[in-house]
């Protein structure tokens, strides 16, 4: 087989190309919002060079999107170039300069015997440092990486009112689309109002999304995706036609979960739908608002992406995009946990994804961001609160000025993590890490862990009175506790009802992560139910950025002081697909890029069930019915540690307390 | 009178951004070349913030070159914006969120009581940093720091020669000049050759510059100005009329000089033609080619600009530009003298400018190149070649591999410089910086300096035998030497025949600058009438990239290894402008901000003449008929120093050896 030539650009520049096309789409009604960080750009010359040698006479046709010039060290600056070399036999070592300002250079070159990739190109941004250029999905001459490609299907309303002013459609459920207006007359003015609720779409005012124009042409269409159930379109003079052109993923949900439970199935596919709408070009926060690359939100996306679309190349692109370029000069999105999360998701990204040579590739960027937590230490050896920094944790009444332990907890696992990191990646033994890690645990043990828990934070000296559940739950998750201390935690804060409850899903899932780390008899799946199952019954069709069961009425929708301000299609809401399949199911990696994995039920929670979760290069398939656990794996070897009282087959081969199941194998554990 | 509004901007972007346009006009023949360095781009998120106050109702209008929003404080964000706000009298904090990724970011605001400028708003790329935004001569809402705006004038010829094949056209000297061809038949192909010289317009397959295309229009324009005296137009299809549109600068020169001699007052003339050809947006090398802006052929050209057109804004967008932005990770042009020149023409700029502010702003770079270039040095403590770097020095022949003393001379006197610039600043006392220069400079001496002079280099601990000018003229030029050691580097090399003479204006410069620092009885005069004369001879209209005397006919138009590879117009040919003016009549600044100034004129070996030299705020008038030498001030206090002979009048007041002359006086000395 031949391979095809490719598109081929500076490594990371394409990533921060599309990123810049991607945050230019929140609209706030008209207004345009773009990221409140620093946004970087493409290198705007960029120079590939490719050796290579022809036996014969190759016609060779280069394609660049920007200015360019050719020269070939062997015959010099291709002069009156047409599109076409023609070369004979020989050897050549081109050098093809590109700048482009605006949109990312690249370049296709196709020979017989020489065609473009990253195989066969190097790059420079001219700073005396060369990389194999970079490649991807382009490997068409006439849809180079800047072309904007949609993949739209058309859909249709469940539902549509005729009202006096105009027309309101229903889809049903959420859908991310965009409208074509057919058989308009010229001079039309429309007003297309939108809405996650019909309490939104009914409010001209106030809904959160809308396009305003006068057509112009006979077809008419809105240019940037809106994120909603209900439509309503107003016109002063009749069109003929609507389309309502519904974005498609190109990478589809690779598993499946059907039980008896109807409750736990549709909070399955409702999660499924809701990361499905907030995943495009990068994973965003959310659908509707802030469509916005946010990295503690795409942490969880990664992480909930492993168990669905393992879709690695938008995660790739998202981890990209959110580092940027030199010099680092704030946290990533401004926030101090978010570089965490940032850096917790290349350890993830190895475990899960398994490409070291990206995150080979971002190393020295991740270093970069190491070196810029430890230089904001104070003399504790303790992150705190800096003006221009933003102390996120989650939205929730708190204090976070001043020192917070959750903080230290999350950079106590960062080091941690670093550390493992610089290991795999042969880039050194990372002690200073894990040396730094411990002290700093060891410290922030001794100055926030008071009366067998973690207090909120210290303010210039004086400790805050303050519990919250994020330090505690963290230390859980993190394995950072023995076993007294993780005793008390967990009852006097994980599962004392007493501490400030949370409102997000964002930080249920941690919770939840949590807990399924300890034998305490806590029900994730009753818990899913009614928080999750909460959402349902208030009719929500995505799951939502915040849920509070006692708002009630159209003060659900209310967040940021706007009435419609809160995302009703929030990345976040999607994590019960990772707390059934990782915490509930207990399906981990248990070596680099998911090449084996481990299973460790807890199946007393579980309703009968039937269900398929994608792993590394493949699936795993289980079907439970109350007695037989039923398990095949088609991608990997495990091992399966099945509750107490399950019978495993004979045949079956013990590793400790577990049984060895190999690629293709079916066990079935019956009691 | 009410202040006008101003178009506004990230501070050095509006450079950077300008410098991407004018480096991607650099043409050899169809070929595109832009530059071999890093090019950097402007931030495309920027975010503007003005407070004000209204004591009425103010009708604003805000114009944004870029998608962008508008968010006030004391109203959110401005829906349905249409371009104008009307707002009642009070108090607002308004935010502009300007994003474009092709074009430089920049936004106009203009209300009766809110105007935009650098004086009312505020800044931020959104790293956390604020900056008073930057603004300049853009005052017209119409023409935005994005617009192209062109200073034409036709020019005609003066001779035209019908022929076969096309149409010559000679217009006595060089200029710079694009064509507009009138009354075109469509579909005529056009092919129009450009030469500097006779020859090169010749030559169709070898000359430099060209322009082919096919009429589509009954009027076209070639869009990219040629450097050229002779034009040659081939067209398949008659044409009505052509005309030559030549770019004329902005800045003039303000200086003047006449005298008796009139190989003297050409070689004045030619090296303002020169420099004004160089000159555009930036201070390029040459107007053919590279039409680049190189931190060492810039350094020059600023010296000779302060001696001339005074365009200062020139100088510090060039300054901008070439520092790039951060990360540094190359030398300025790649080239390790380039740095050091970048950092020696802040100090000139701080004397002859003064726009402390401006160098205040580029400090922290500076600051980093100056780290760059310490962090580059072997364990004597010299600068050395390093795989990548480029250690030009001059077009000669020698080796410049290990460490050569050119570079330690240079990196002295920068390194003492800089310190300098630290203490005139305010950033600190400079005193590491002019340590490092005094054990640099003691050690260069210990290595280099055998037999009474410097030798060229050491490579692997061994000397180079070979003597070169550079490091004895510069260690010269720099006052470096102790009396025993001045006189045996001037007697061993600079008047040394045998050593390897210089064949470029660039390094003439410094020779002619060193031997003027000197009692030598060397004739600057003399050399410069043979040395630049000789060029005069050879038909040159404008100065030359390099000369050597000894190539014959059209062997002299070559470099680079194509026949009309040198440039004919080239910016460094210009500083007989500045050994005139510094190095023979002695003007120079005695102040920051050349409030001041020093006369020392070395009248022997001047003929008669009258001239203006532009200085700080003014200008100085000086005549001199071989008797009396008539000066009048009209620009700044000074201090004259009349050689051997003169008698000052007798109201002139003292101040050591010289004459004290103030704002507006006239002294006349005779003898």
């Amino acid at each position: 087989m031949t391979k095809k030539a490719k598109w081929i650009w500076y490594p990371g520049d394409y990533e921060i190309a599309l990123f810049n096309k991607c945050m230019a789409k929140r609209y706030e009604r008209d207004v345009l919002i773009t990221p409140f960080w620093r946004m970087d750009t493409h290198y705007v010359t960029v120079k590939f060079y490719g050796d290579f040698k022809l036996t014969k006479r190759n016609r060779i046709t280069v394609k660049v999107d920007g200015t360019f010039n050719i020269f070939i060290e062997e015959l010099g600056y291709i002069y009156d170039f047409d599109g076409v070399l023609d070369l004979p036999a020989g050897e050549y070592h081109m050098q093809i300069l590109v700048n482009n300002v605006g949109k990312l250079p690249c370049v296709y070159v196709d020979g017989e015997e020489i065609k473009s990739s990253s195989e066969t190109f190097r790059v420079t941004c001219q700073d005396n440092v060369f990389y194999p250029a970079a490649d991807g999905k382009f490997d068409d001459i006439a849809v180079s990486p800047n072309s904007d490609v949609r993949h739209e299907e058309e859909v249709f309303p469940v539902a549509v009112k005729n009202t006096e002013k105009g027309v309101l459609y229903d889809f049903g459920k959420e859908i991310s689309a965009r409208l074509r207006l057919k058989g308009c007359k010229k001079g039309t003015k429309f007003e297309c109002y939108y809405g996650e609720s019909l309490e939104e779409v009914s409010d001209e005012a106030h809904c959160e999304q809308l396009d305003r124009f006068t057509a112009l042409n006979e077809t008419e269409e809105t240019p940037i995706n809106k994120a909603f159930r209900y439509l309503f379109v107003k016109a002063d003079c009749p069109y003929k036609e609507i389309n309502v052109l519904s974005e498609t993923s190109e990478v589809k949900n690779k598993g499946f979960f059907e039980s008896d439970d109807d409750t736990l199935n549709k909070i399955y596919e409702v999660s499924v739908h809701t990361l499905d709408l907030c995943k495009g070009d990068f994973f965003l926060d959310g659908a509707k608002r802030d469509r916005w690359a946010w990295s503690g939100d795409a942490y969880q996306s990664f992480l909930v992406n492993y168990y669905s679309f393992c879709d690695d190349e938008t995660v790739k692109r998202t981890i990209t995009a959110l580092k940027g370029k030199e010099p680092i000069k704030t946290h990533i999105n401004h926030i101090m946990d978010y570089t965490m999360y940032w850096i917790l998701s290349l350890y993830d990204y190895l475990e899960y994804g398994g490409d070291e040579k990206f995150v080979s590739g971002v190393y020295e960027s991740a270093k970069g961001y190491m070196d810029f937590l430890l230089q904001r230490r104070n003399e504790d050896g303790f992150l705190y609160y800096i003006t221009g920094d933003w102390v996120f944790i989650d939205w929730a009444e708190m204090d976070n000025t001043g020192e917070t332990s959750f903080e230290q907890i999350l950079f106590v696992q960062t080091l941690r993590k670093f550390a493992e990191i610089t290991r795999l990646l042969n880039k050194g033994d990372g002690a200073y890490y894990d040396e730094t890690a411990q002290k700093l645990l060891d410290k922030t043990i001794e100055v926030f862990y008071k009366d067998g828990r973690f207090v909120h934070g210290r303010n210039n000296g004086v400790l805050q009175k303050k519990v919250t559940r994020y330090a505690n739950m963290f230390a859980i998750l993190f394995d950072l506790l023995d076993e007294k201390m993780t005793k008390s935690v967990v009852e006097k804060v994980l599962l004392n009802g007493d501490v400030q409850k949370i409102t997000t899903p964002y930080m249920r899932f941690y919770e939840q992560a949590a807990l399924s780390k300890i034998d305490s008899g806590y029900d994730i799946v009753s818990e899913m139910k009614d928080y999750w199952g909460g959402m349902l019954k208030c009719g929500a069709t995505t799951f939502w950025e915040a849920f509070d069961p006692n708002e009630k009425g159209a003060e659900k929708y209310a967040m940021y002081g706007r009435p419609f301000g809160k995302s009703l299609c929030h990345a976040w809401g999607a994590n019960p697909i990772y707390l059934i399949y990782n915490c509930i199911l207990g399906i981990k990696p248990s070596s680099l890029g998911y090449k084996s994995f481990v299973c460790r039920p807890k199946l007393w929670m579980m309703p009968n069930f039937k269900c398929g979760c994608p792993i590394g290069n493949g699936m795993i398939y289980i079907s439970y019915d109350g007695k037989a656990f039923d398990i095949r794996s088609d991608g990997g070897e495990g091992v399966v540690y099945v509750p107490e009282g399950f019978i495993a087959p004979k045949t079956a081969k013990k590793s400790g307390e577990g049984y060895v199941i190999s690629d293709g194998e079916n066990l079935v554990f019956t009691r």
